[in-house]
């Protein structure tokens, strides 16, 4: 069976997992990475054995598939982007608010453009968000809580990302901590340019849509390495008076949202071949897209 | 917008839960309740204020779905049976290595019959079988355990069901207790005839396909309601190098079957909308089929 060629637009935490999760998966090969002509050069040590280049037309492996692996803010632009290129895409776009509105924005072009998107498929909103629909199914009545980040709390990629637009910042690492059960709060780690103005950061960064909604502190610290992070953790709970439920995941967070992305893009290829073009978000694709197995019999096994 | 009419095959435990999660459904109808017609006189109390008939003809509301809430090794006939009267079924049929060709058969009578059924849609197979899916996305490498009972022990329904079927047994309850990580051994609670023969009782419980793979442990006793029990849990956990996962259910377990039967009634429906006739698993069929709501909004709120 030929396998899926697939590339990597972006190489931060993600683009890195994405990465090493490809080389997990028998059914699947990386043609390249895609990184703006600015970072072309960076890392080259980590990327000694792949294809790097500054445009997807570059590769000389036609791409099935491209993990967006960029921050959520660029994600609308370039599905569009590439989907007018032809290329299917998969993105881990996370304001949740928004999904919806997007996706319907991404089905119609990909619909115009004969190509498919899974949007928002990465660890929450992704698999967390199939949690708390199964969740709903088997407990009629009830209240989902979502409670992240614990009490040392953990990193939010998207937040993070967005913090590192706000000028004046030179790195920072986002971080969502337990606020009572369902609530959450941001600590955000700010190592700041010489003479930058910290009170123009802090009100950006407390400003932004991102941060809005929650109690956010922000710390500005000389170094970011003592506080960095990659974990990350969450509690999803279901109580209801017959069933309680409890999903609990931690770990390394671009880890297992690469992870996601990467079952997403065979996900792709399955709803391509039936050409069902369109964009999609995890509901609404039948979850043997997402899973490794030539058969139906190796897809459903241990049922 | 109609409700969907549904009626309930067999009166125990599921059949009981399944009149409720119908009741807390605002898309749906009860229309009747289907049992033997040497039953058709009991537990009349709790069935006051529903039809209750010996043959699904004979109802005056014609179902769109039938939930099969009887013992598992009726259903491939019943199923069969049903679709050839041109009735879509819900099942939640529980022999895991069973389920595949099980599945096939239908797939094939539905497709004949221009009907959908949903299979092996309860908690276990069921629920627990797309969270395993879901734990394998998120982690790709790993290993996936499932524990049952606890140290107390719940009901297993498929088993109870199984035992109360053999000669000289007056009633039972067959638990389910965790015996290690990921192992499992079970007790059963006899009541017998007076001058049953209790080995034989015994034998043919421990040779049975639902017990033979297990540590089992059979003990008689005067009277089962002492030993009684609707309560059933399970955790699921996947450990990987870089993410941990971690899933509990517990509760009323015909209550948490009848949930998820009945938000595959929902499904069934949406699934013959769009003419796809056939047998379906979980993982086969998109969960926004299974949720609640009049829109796409609806179904992804909270996404």
């Amino acid at each position: 069976m030929r396998k899926i060629n697939v590339a990597i637009i972006g190489w931060g935490n993600v683009g890195r997992g994405c990465k090493r999760a490809i080389a997990e998966s028998d059914d699947m090969r990386l043609v390249g990475v895609v990184r703006r002509p600015a970072s072309l050069y960076k890392n080259r040590e980590e990327l000694q054995d792949t294809i790097v280049v500054s445009d997807v037309s570059e590769l000389v492996n036609k791409p099935d598939v491209l993990l967006l692996c960029i921050p959520s803010r660029e994600i609308p632009e370039k599905t569009r982007m590439y989907q007018k290129m032809g290329y299917c895409t998969v993105d881990s776009y996370d304001e949740h608010e928004k999904i919806l509105s997007l996706k319907r924005e991404d089905d119609i072009s990909a619909k115009a453009t004969k190509t498919v998107s899974v949007v928002s498929s990465g660890w929450d909103p992704g698999t967390d968000s199939v949690v708390r629909a199964l969740m709903k199914m088997v407990s009629i009545t009830g209240r989902t809580t979502t409670t992240f980040g614990g009490e040392k709390g953990g990193r939010s990629m998207g937040h993070t990302a967005v913090v590192k637009t706000i000028e004046g910042v030179v790195d920072a690492v986002a971080l969502t901590l337990a606020n009572g059960r369902g609530g959450q709060k941001r600590r955000v780690y700010v190592q700041s340019e010489k003479g930058a103005d910290e009170k123009a950061i802090e009100k950006a960064i407390k400003q932004d849509s991102y941060f809005v909604n929650d109690p956010t502190e922000v710390l500005f610290v000389p170094n970011i390495n003592k506080y960095n992070t990659l974990h990350h953790e969450a509690e999803l709970e279901r109580t209801a008076q017959e069933v309680n439920q409890k999903y609990t995941v931690e770990g390394n967070n671009p880890e297992f949202t690469a992870n996601v992305m990467v079952a997403s893009a065979r996900a792709v290829m399955n709803v391509k071949a039936r050409g069902d073009y369109g964009a999609y978000t995890l509901l609404e694709l039948p979850l043997v897209d997402f899973l490794p197995g030539a058969s139906l019999e190796e897809k459903l096994e241990g049922y």
